[in-house]
């Protein structure tokens, strides 16, 4: 084992440790915008403007900074193809591509049950 | 059907839109505060500062503003007994309850694959 990626000595990861890493992992996985960046790469390869265009209304800076961190977390890789222009292509890595199903659960979770959602809130801001 | 809660005619809920309001709903499960609070809330009803305590490093503010959050959402309950001096329990609802699963295996990735993440990181950075 590597130690250097590897718990100190008689602890596991835990993420309700605060100095923890796995809660810095559970920060970027657990994220609206992962979420949705991770399903719609779930059919291969994409460009940043259609992955923008799929996900209505993140900014070009959000979306930017979203893939980003997802490549540097090892979840998808960005691959620059020297066309005039040039085309650049995000795809999910293996790793990333673990994520699908739990984060589709979660999107379709919110799909699901947002008619209790708004009931719940409709009710909370009438009290 | 109350169409109060209803999506607009002929169209379905759907995240990826911007103004549907299941985008909303996933923003707040697809947290990794909420996360932390579904899971420590699996076995029972847990007062604020047990609640804190668990949840290793989260401010007062942030905690009282996730539990807020949810409650509003319908996927706790708070209940105040009258006390002295007085006990406030946070409880999930069983809205909430249909959330300990993903959410605990989200908790889980992060813990079992932060050395692959550690390792993606570290050669990120060194590129």
């Amino acid at each position: 084992m590597n130690l250097r990626y590897a718990p100190p000595a008689g602890r596991s990861w835990n993420v309700l440790v605060a100095e923890c890493p796995s809660r810095t992992s559970l920060a970027r996985i657990a994220n609206k915008w992962t979420a949705m960046v991770i399903t719609v790469l779930e059919n291969g390869p994409m460009r940043f403007g259609d992955i923008r265009s799929a996900l209505e209304g993140i900014s070009a800076k959000v979306l930017t900074d979203t893939l980003r961190d997802l490549e540097r977390d090892g979840m998808l890789t960005r691959e620059v193809y020297g066309e005039i222009p040039p085309r650049v292509e995000y795809e999910l890595t293996p790793l990333g591509r673990t994520l699908i199903e739990p984060l589709a659960v979660l999107c379709r979770w919110a799909e699901q049950h947002i008619p209790e959602v708004l009931a719940a809130r409709d009710a909370y801001d009438d009290r």
